[in-house]
């Protein structure tokens, strides 16, 4: 829950350089001015008679300080690219590199390969240094150039790393479990009383990091998500009882599933996890499934990963013992239970079932996505030189903003049944509020 | 001037009707709640030392009244599309169909042809009947399935029509001249005392209305920019001291501009309205655009077409006699300029030219558009059963609010040279803050 | 085997009729000529020495001629679509139509719905009128307007179908079952005396048909593919020892996997079903494969689905009374093959699957096959309309042909390895000729 | 005129080594053979009554021979790209950097900058080494890596360059002025007794070599202009009496604007070069158009650059003392005599003029490019490692060709208004066969 207190962000100490950026003092003077560090974008826009307003809650407002903690010179900035891909990682790794190389003549760099495992020297992969040239066309490709891994290393031996290193800045682009390690590394590196600001950008293609309205990479993958979804409307109207089934990522929520059906305007039935559906029983899916089958003839689905985990089978992954892992995969146990329904019910459908997962998540950044990634790099480099640290960059009511890192890591954000945003996905598919 | 008087929108008359819309009354019913009337949304949200914080103007929010204005089985519907066409027109136009028909069950619906030519006789254009299926694919082409016509028509003959027809609700997509144009019917009936509900929806690929945050159309006109930034990228390396010089969309402001310099991030010069040039001089344009050749060997401009009116001969358009126009076209100015500047320093330059207008703003609309698309209409149809009128859908801090048409009418949203839009095209391009 | 005689075109009898196509009858009119019936295309147009010439067999150019067997006013044609979905099919129905309707002026046009089952009445799908209104947007769009299914229909009820609906022209489009369905249909009319000409359009996504050099569909799926396989590049470059694995469509010959393989360039393994290989062993596929994540730490193969039948469990769908097919798919059975291997040396390898048949083949199709689809549509109605019958639309040497089914089906279309094709693909991959 | 003589290629001498490609010297290997330098490919496929046979011409095939002319250890290339951009430079670079390098073992390569111009020292471009590592990326971008001009250079210059370079292998890849220079190149080498394969790839996206059926980079014009088309559609759709009017590439030959017709099937006027008309006149082009508005309200006009110069101004370009240069391009030509003539006739038209040029040239090769890119620069290595010179990758009846540079800029290819492609424009367009 977000406090009045909650909201404010670390600073390593007082800020005693001058910023080398070449930026405004006063209005008129025809560019941006330097951002007082107490500008702050109210946590709350909207006003609705019975709410409380939270007026009090203000997160702090991203920009260049015209004071900064480090001295250019002296400073060693390192990037680390976690978890699975998304569209936008080398645009970020790219402004990263701008920003600190070109604007605030930061010319030592360090680009951390195959993400935490590349801040443990125990995996053995060399950093490779960074500047502007290397960077200069990567944002025409997907993934990462710096390559990314899964899961947390020990903080003690990537602090140690990094004081060894003499690394002042560390940006760690990631979802929450790469905050949480960012976190982690703030912790034991204030433990041990070595200065470091750590930066984070929040990374998830599932758009479920709390205080970032909308992070890069999801713009991308509905593009591409609605371009499967016609594809699948293609496929169910081309056969007799033709159902086309989508899987979408999104593990604890449906933002892609929901997103990619509003602006394909093509699904009849969207699952997201915050949803729960019965499959079974006249009101439930299975049933309504066939009613419109009968009328309509064909039928589109999507599916996100996380969703329907309340079914009984849908997670069995534990359990089974023979090593039996099909039905932990939603898609895969829709498609069955699916098939299975039609089959014993006497009725002929022709299913066709869709996983574009990486295909949608490997791809470049889009236009929009290159905006938002442009944006999050570079406010992250003007915080991590004000001397900011534990903290992200955060997103809200379209303004940047720093979010302490503990606060945005406290929660997952998820799709109310009772948004705007769900009423959008009811209109488009008509489907019931509920299958119970 | 946006004051606490003049946000407020006009209404045709108290609420007497259920909406048959199926949403909760209270919390935890699974589906979002009718929207209270007296819901607001902040003007402001950012809070800066030293600027008045105008927390006493509140934007009206958006969304479906449990009460509205209309009986809709009475209910007549019409769809006016005006001006340039705009990627998103068919999806707004789909859903607007679709809102009326499917939720609030008004099945009279005419979509009126070619603009306000269509609604008025004198023109013979009559307009066509809407239902789902007339509509059911249209969001997959570019353009608008009604047509559309530039220019203001005489707003008593249109009332005149408007009362014949029996026409209850009157949707008007288009640009500022349009809103007029919908502000003047509203004035016209209201004069005669015929209630209808006149509700804009802000289309303008140059995003140049006020109160609206990103109009439908400004996505995709961005990602076909960033191609065409990049062919011309592609042609300014191709050739010794190669120049790509591409113009665009942005009569009053630059964002068409200045979007796809930093989604692009290979534009070395950005030209908008907003910020006056010089081209002669030691630290005029060309002098600049000399030395990067120099140094670099080839360079990307990017020029909107509002851009340079203050230079001598760049508007020479009333002012030439013999009818040459061709100074009036800022991009044919500036390759002129260029080439005879080149040649005047017995300098090589290989100069290509791109004007892609049309090919910009033809297309079907992207994700991101379509998601904004189905918003704006969707709403529309709320206000406009509710009775609101002379107002248009606005997009505020990543709400959508009811916003007077003549308070948006009353500016152009512009970019200001000291905003953090522009620090980042000065970023990405490396450009002097001003050529002087 | 082709010989001089089985390149032979049935055809229904003498032809009566003048075309009412308004073409040339000698040179220099400025518009094409007629084709004469005696015009041919050499089977054979590369001479080696050492091999045989073969100038002795011709295929039947194809093309329109002069006097016709149908008259327009008296003829109802009927187009039917089959099997599984490929890019085009909408561009043929609709460039069959306007050929049909517009140059020839039959206006009475019949489109099947659901593949053959259409053409038995035991289905209830009734046909659809087709008219140049009806299909004018529909190259638009993937799939096809009629609908699609598999399998064979009984010829009799079939010749009974059609000519109790008086059909006299039958386009069957669709794959090597499809093209021996209508040889039956043209076998049972024979036999019972009804004058119609069944001319088929070939249509398989793998490329396989015999005597059709290029058939539609196939450059759209290599372009499809293709950005799969970047995609997988990516991936495989984004995490240690990352490898893509992307199956794709391909039951008998591997034109999709090797064109999307020498296209792409970013492939290191391609798996076909006419080269066949080991995966164990010290010269086997998975050895190979862990040296080069040794040496170049990532990997992308594609895998034709027809490939390593040959496999021991490869093919155990029969085999398997436990209803177990997993097997059967070799993408799944590699992907689970590789796994084990690496868990059981101890090396670890990240190993992303993409199986992304349906998203390729249920697309518009590409400018390529635009221009076949609108060739091999239009050649059909010139022959059909000229009596030609038990015949397909063939594509040799760049010119198109006539081609009898019964030679056209007699075998499938392969890679030899001994091609420069499969040269190309081995230049591109480096992989070895062999894994034994 | 091509002749049993002329069609003979150049040999600098006997090939006496081996060559290091891994191909098979008899068959069943499961890999390709060596080509005997004796096979041969037909210049005539068709057989016409009436029609002289021609049996005697034959092409030389393209293809690895196992006795080759340069030893590869000793053998320095160069490759070289001259004219306008075209999608594929890139490919047709890499290919030949790969298959020298990779295959052959020549790891001696030189990247020629900016056409000619780096062939002569006085322009001062230096060479820049290629190796499979500089190339590896370069296909996913437009344009060409290596820069190119227009232009011819002094052969003498060139020559001297290139014998004091120690070039072996010189690979010309441009339309028929950089082969006419190759040809100068190759003549002034033997005069002076340096033997260097001069090699040529043809690159014209205008398609109009000779013996090149189809050159690199029309495919993906194609597709781009395919997509213009399309946006001209919507907007002569989206007004009054529409009009929208493409001008496209092909100075000399029409088959990008007669591709992109069949392609797209929504033009409804094609104007090429190799086919005059009239404007004026009851069987006008202009009249026809009106009449056509007045029927079904829009039209859209595709023109090609070369296509009217037979009309009086518009090719006023010489003859104009003024500077008058505006009637030189018949697409602003058209433009404004479709402007003055439904102006004069006092009917309104809505023209959008569209010239999109540059951006279909500059983007990078579609997958049908990409295989012949491939094809062509691997062809390309093999002929000139095998001594062969003076000559061009041909491309005929689907097969890969030596063509003597000579015969192949002895004449352009154009579109006979009387071949089957020409009637496909007319089918697609319904236009007259001629404007008189």
């Amino acid at each position: 829950m977000i406090t009045p207190d909650n909201v404010i962000v670390s600073c390593l100490g007082p800020r005693e350089v001058r910023s080398p950026l070449k930026l405004a003092t006063s209005p008129g003077q025809g560019i941006m001015k330097f951002l007082p560090d107490e500008a702050r974008v109210r946590y709350q826009v909207e006003w609705v008679p019975g709410v409380e307003p939270k007026d009090d809650i203000l997160f702090e407002k991203a920009g260049p300080r015209e004071q900064i903690y480090f001295n250019p010179i002296d400073t060693r900035a390192a990037i680390v690219t976690c978890g699975g891909l998304c569209p936008g990682l080398n645009n970020v790794i790219r402004s990263l590199v701008l920003e600190l190389y070109e604007n605030y003549r930061v010319k030592d760099i360090l680009g951390i390969q195959f993400g935490y495992q590349g801040l443990n020297p125990a995996f053995g992969h060399p950093p490779v240094h960074l500047n502007p040239m290397i960077v200069e066309d990567i944002h025409y490709n997907g993934g990462t150039l710096l390559g990314s891994s899964r899961g947390a290393q020990d903080p003690a031996a990537i602090v140690e790393y990094l004081e060894r290193e003499q690394i002042n800045l560390l940006f760690c682009v990631g979802g929450d479990g790469t905050q949480r390690g960012a976190h982690a590394i703030h912790e034991e590196a204030r433990r041990q009383g070595y200065k470091i600001a750590v930066v984070g950008i929040p990374k998830t293609i599932d758009n479920d990091i709390n205080y970032v309205w909308k992070t890069f990479g999801l713009a991308t993958a509905l593009e591409k998500t609605k371009e499967v979804i016609i594809c699948a409307h293609v496929e169910a109207k081309g056969a007799p009882n033709g159902i086309g089934l989508v899987k979408v990522m999104g593990r604890d929520a449906g933002f892609i599933a929901a997103g990619a059906t509003v602006a394909s305007q093509e699904v009849n039935y969207t699952l997201i996890p915050e949803v729960p559906f019965e499959l079974d029983g006249k009101s439930g899916f299975l049933n309504h499934l066939k009613t419109r089958l009968q009328s309509k003839g064909h039928a589109v689905i999507v599916v996100a990963e996380g969703a329907g985990m309340h079914l009984p089978d849908a997670d069995r992954t534990e359990r089974d013992a023979s090593g039996n892992m099909r039905y932990a995969d939603i898609g895969i146990y829709l498609q069955e239970r699916i098939r299975a329904y039609f089959k014993s019910i006497g009725m002929v459908a022709n299913l066709k079932y869709f996983d574009p997962s990486y295909t949608i998540r490997s791809v470049p950044a889009n236009t929009e996505d290159s905006l938002l990634c442009d944006n999050f790099a570079r406010y992250a480099v003007h915080a991590a030189m004000a001397g900011k640290t534990d903290m992200l960059v955060g997103y809200w009511h379209g303004v940047f903003v720093h979010v302490p890192i503990p606060l945005a890591v406290s929660g997952k954000k998820q799709i109310s049944p009772e948004s705007a945003l769900w009423m959008g996905v009811l209109a488009a598919t008509r489907q019931p509020v509920r299958f119970v």
